[in-house]
């Protein structure tokens, strides 16, 4: 697409794929709102009082029909909304054009460039005069990276004169984020320094994201306080576990149509992640292989009867191949070449350095064959056999399907706008220092509350003596801090 | 759509949405024929012989992927064949372009009109000069019934010279399958005897056709041979079961992308495919409630854990109903107007008329909100709230998803294709009268032992001494006719 | 045991472990009254016309408390029964003791020897003046057989002064069998055959003695009526799955208190039992494989998600073995000498031929090593590792637990109060020749219907016209003979 | 039992139900060994060494088979062991008998009163001349609880002279220990605060005794480092989830024989007890409620496909009621008196506090039939219906089967044999104060690690680079503190 901003009638910016789409994106939005309680209730509790006047909210954070739901409730309770998708397959684009046209500043579409993907993130944080945002959502941590860069840049231009190289580093994104930096550093070369000023914090949504930001925690590098949604039990808990279940299988059917029933499937970690699509595919009828790196993870997949194995083991046995991990390198083009005639390989983790794309595409005379947008056949010159990779190896529930349904994204969202009120609200108070914070235990139970009613449960009531037969106050919280669920 | 025949370069006949998508198709095509091994055998096993030379195959079912497959097996055995769909939903416009352009004289397109539906079946069946097909494949029988149906009124126009009179039926398809005899009355009043004499016979899919056969033959109107292949055990309790589990949830996720876990399904039938539908919901973290007349059937849902109730008891707490009876007049508009707000409403079940269509769209000032194609939401008058359905009431998973997976079609179909066979080898021996047949129990082994290699089973063997203690010949059959597997 | 016989002070024959226990067996007897719903419902419906009145009913089947709710429903209705086990280790020795006391005569006792067995069943067929029982319930055809071949070998001698000559066989039972024949001829050369006079029917419970009857009506050579209750739907696929569903991993967990999540488990065979028994090893969390020779039943296993390999591919991994085949010879002592140490072997058919037992026993240098009654560890000299065999390779359900539990015996034995009420009714009117009979489709779902009350079910009922859409009468039966549920 | 301690030959006290079992108990601790490969482990790597060379070791433990492992385990390790057991009903009476005759000081038999078991606390912590242990394992923390009311009462009669009053308190079984104290006081004012001053510190078992332990750190009472074994992720995760799950079937299986399927079950609290138990009993075949205060853990329950409803809403309905709350006062004998005939009440919490006992055996008119040990049927007046209570209210799994599984409590011994050496080794270096600890990850990584070779598990390794990655040592531990599992 031709990367040019354009406007709404009333002068909001947006870049989308086709804004036609926006009556269908709306009437989707609505079906949405329904199976949302928990953003709903946000609004019912939050709206009237208008907490987020006058700050501007950037999110990187796929662009999907429940994001929008998400974004209608930051403005529904007074902020000013800016957006990217986090990943380039993850756009729907009918939630794009009916956000974009009703709601925010939306520049995402379904299948960007990893150029057009830095440029509508660089557009999501440029709120033109005043600098960038108040506040961020992100998912990944790529605008937060983006800005700990710039920054990092324009403190080094400032002190050398030096500017970034974007030929020092092989890896092919980030070529790009520091080319982009370099020709920022040319018309403003304070402008990241400028966002970070004006920055009260980020709210982070995935544990990929959440160890970056420790990460630079522990090196003292972090430049603004960060709040870790993604451990929130009713986030890592529930849509990294429950989500994944629902989404890896409709992912695998919408991509393929394959029959799981019978089928061998390697799991590739078992965390939250892996727990929900290794139990989706046992579900479906598949014999399910773990590999695991973390023993207590891999006792535990036994304990369900799953095997555990290396993935050298069975690379040439099973018929479909998922990574979870959050690691890079987890499948090699080394292991893709001894998987059998049409074997299926995904990665439903965050970044798409699980498979080894690089590997695939330069291996000497591969071929590829596109059945389907997001469904590529590769074929091995040797075997003459090939192998469906799905989604480019990058998030396929995402790419391929619509990622998490509604309802466990409502509890994720929810710890989001809970997490974006907290920030604000203490925003002067230097309650939160240039850390990481994980929500306090009786805002998540608060966030699961707010889903029970829609599901018809009946909460049971604490009796006085009860509360203090295992010292809790009535209302909760009821669990210690390492309480594990 | 112009109901205009077209041609391909070659000459053969057909009509579909768009022949362009014919390699999308064929990439597919490609796909599925790994994924179905029965019938691939039946091509290594029977394509040197060319079985079929001679013989005209038309086909009215489903027209998607794995049909397509099926197709190309029947041609690969020497048929000609030509070929509609058995729903008005359920093609796949690029199965069926490939179709067209490389194999086979197809009808058929997704969304068609009923009066589309029944041109494109009478295309199917007419083959010109000579009359028309030797063998049918049908699926509920609509092939089967024009031609039983012709045959009445050509026999009462020659003896009274009445015709047939559309408007003596309330029904609305019925309407058009006598005006489409009456018109063709007019310019060949023998066409549908030539076309019984030709017949050898019909071997039918599913288990709503095979109710009307036997009937037919208790009341021995049935006109040729009909092989049964419901009733075949790699076929009913395959496809009817481990397909629905498979492809409910496809259809659910795809039309609606509601979450599953923790709502409350009801599955109204528990023979096979509620079975099917039933597990899967169950498996996706649904609560499921099972209505049954049969108390077999209920006492079954209650060893798995489900509760057996009335539709009554639970029409305005649950979320997600499935018809799945084979009867007519399961979910009626009065028990929709009770139903929770989008609350979904679907049919997996052969014919449209489980769920009460005509009360619904004549319902007093009752709004349709069309989603997107096949996903309508339909609002009430009185409580402006709204239920989803599926499809139009029609084949839910194949009007919202692709239906059955590869892997079991591949079962059900070299039924098709093995009864097919059987029907054409002894259409000269009087084996087959006017009667239902199931195939002989080895033959059903046959299908089964044709997919294990490609799930890597190993079977065991029995010894001669362990064969005579159970009294089974060692290479099978091995069970009796009345086992249940 | 001293073999003789006891008398009840009104002089009623027994012989048990210890009738002290009859308090005990009287309270669980009571408890299971409410679990039975059926039975009690035939009490409550047939009672007070005493069907049974005049009628003599010897029984065959695992004395357990079960049963023993069968036996008062049996005399409940008119009938004098006199009964024994059919399986050394199967009986309750507190149920025994208060049919003894209170209702019939017994001949049982856990862990008798196979001549006490036969002691028992011949105790069992005996009534004195006016020879044998008018009916029998038989489970496996110990009782069937004992007439059969005391006829047979009565015939031999009337005609040729031959006795039956127990060296003759190899087989150690069969040995006891001829014995216990030949000693009979001596004091009444026509007993049996007086039996057989007398005898009305047979009702048979299992699918090992149904296989006996099949071949004897085969051959001509069955000598009264049989009803196979076994094949009622609501035995064999209910009792047979979900009775091995529960009293398989309550065998294990009684037997060995081992953990089975996380172990690896070998089920040989699966059909409805093996198929139980798998469902709840997987459940439990092992990881399944399943052996079988039959296509069909492999092809269900595998869309399970159970893996299908034959018993040498796995012998030397597996925790544990389980036999549901109904054939003989599947665990050799040579499969048993490559297991694990302390692998676990057990078997759920009917009989102990399952595993090689007398392999096992007379292989050189074995040492038994009885961990407690019906568990054994077995030492291999070579290795000095052990396996454990449970219940000596008899049902180890019955053997190490109780057996399947009340709520599903009450299905199967319903069906049999109403064989033997239907052999009794009918015995005069020639309805029933010396064949095989199975119960009509309408009281094997009468049975059904009477279950469900006691688990809060509720029953749709078709309207006429949707009755007469199916072709089914209002009321029932609901479907046709073939149907598989 | 007369309450005098006898002595084996070589001098050891004990006091055990029957020493004639130990051979039976010898042979079923081999069986158990070969099922704990972490406590052999530990044998294995740490027995050479003898690191518990002159340390007392007292523990207050269910008295099982798998608690013999561990006991040996210690002594293996160079420990002198005393031994009671923490439940009332928990001991296996063959266990006990063999480790009295072969290893250890035990003090414990199934089925003691109330004094019994505290005149064995008692015994297990007096080592006589020298005071008391130097460690003590607990679980539940009555050891602990002794120590602490000792001291806590010899100081007040140091001070006052006061005594304490067992009339001040309305808990029969505190009056008890009261009693014990006050008696004590007698004959050596001093003997808990010697105890105290020679104790390095306790590792606890249970969740139970954990949260009294947090308690007493709050308050600044805990007397000495405490190791919180329970919430090691090996014991937490597995032994109360995975262990449950095994043991509430065999409990439920051995007291009653009930069919679980097709039943209503009611489960209260969804913690890991919980959530093992409504795994267990959904996998039976049950229909499982689930009654929760804690929102999130209620939403966890929905995903699964469970009801959450409070006590009142189903008490009349349900067939079998199971308390896992760990608080108090659950199910009161109101709820009891509105059950349906025969409905099973259990326990599985720690204490038999959560169901009503006081208030269902003080019931007017109320009438107590034992069926067999630790299964009573309760019978109320009004309504002359019953319900069956099991293990008379305290934990099912225990009283009424032989309790968790080798193989888990492996996982959960091997902490607690790591916990007890870090105690002892760092007994003079002030690493722990008092206060509760829990062990590090690595450790908890270790014992998982100890237990995948026996269940055929293979680990994958991190490369360094993807070890860099995700910023962790290749050789663990993987996780942060805060990850959940």
């Amino acid at each position: 697409m031709a990367l040019s901003v354009e406007k709404t009638s009333s002068g909001r910016e947006y870049k989308v794929k086709d804004l036609s789409q926006a009556d269908f994106g709306r009437l989707e939005i609505e079906l949405a709102e329904v199976e949302m309680p928990g953003l709903m209730a946000c609004r019912a509790e939050f709206g009237p009082s208008q907490p987020f006047k006058g700050a501007r909210i950037s999110g990187s954070l796929h662009m999907t029909i429940q994001t929008a739901v998400l974004i209608e409730t930051l403005t529904a309770l007074g902020a000013e909304v800016r957006w990217c998708s986090c990943n380039i397959f993850s756009t729907q684009d009918h939630a794009a054009a009916a956000i974009a046209r009703d709601s925010a500043a939306v520049f995402a579409w379904k299948g960007e460039t990893l150029e057009e993907y830095w440029w509508c993130t660089e557009r999501c944080l440029d709120w033109g005069v005043g600098g960038g945002p108040d506040l961020i959502v992100d998912d990944g941590g790529d605008a937060t990276l983006l800005i700990h860069e710039g920054v990092k840049a324009e403190e080094e231009f400032e002190k050398s004169g030096k500017v970034p190289d974007p030929e020092s580093t092989d890896n092919a994104e980030f070529k790009i984020v520091l080319t982009i930096i370099r020709d920022g550093l040319k018309s403003d070369p304070s402008k990241y320094r400028k966002m970070k000023e004006r920055l009260v914090g980020v709210s982070e949504e995935t544990t990929t994201g959440v160890k970056r930001l420790y990460q630079m925690q522990e090196t003292g590098a972090l430049l603004f306080p960060a709040i870790n949604v993604n451990d929130s039990v009713t986030k890592s808990k529930f849509d990294n576990l429950y989500g994944c279940r629902h989404s890896l299988p409709d992912g695998l059917m919408r991509a393929t149509d394959v029959m799981i029933a019978g089928k061998v499937a390697v799991v590739c970690g078992y965390g939250d992640v892996g727990k929900g699509c290794a139990a989706a595919l046992k579900q479906a009828g598949a014999r399910v292989i773990v590999t695991e790196i973390d023993p207590i993870c891999a006792l535990q997949a036994l304990m369900e009867g799953l095997q555990v194995l290396t993935l050298e083991d069975v690379v040439s046995e099973a018929d479909i191949f998922v990574t979870t991990t959050g690691n890079k390198d987890i499948i090699m083009v080394d292991h893709m070449r001894k998987m059998k005639n049409n074997a299926i390989v995904c990665n439903i983790g965050h970044f798409d350095n699980e498979i080894d794309m690089l590997g695939l595409e330069t291996y000497p005379g591969v071929k590829r064959i596109t059945i389907k947008p997001q469904t590529d056949r590769w074929v091995f010159p040797e075997t003459n056999t090939g192998i469906i990779v799905l989604a480019e190896g990058r998030l396929m529930n995402l790419g391929c399907a619509t990622g998490h349904p509604s309802f466990v994204m409502s509890c994720s969202f929810t710890n989001q706008v809970i997490a974006q009120l907290e920030l604000w609200k203490e925003k002067s108070t230097g309650k939160y220092e240039k850390k990481v914070y994980v929500l306090p235990k009786h805002l998540d139970e608060k966030v699961a509350a707010l889903h029970l009613g829609k599901l018809g449960a009946r909460l049971t009531k604490l009796s006085k003596s009860q509360a203090d037969y295992i010292s809790v106050p009535v209302e909760g919280p009821y669990k210690p801090a390492h309480y594990r669920y």
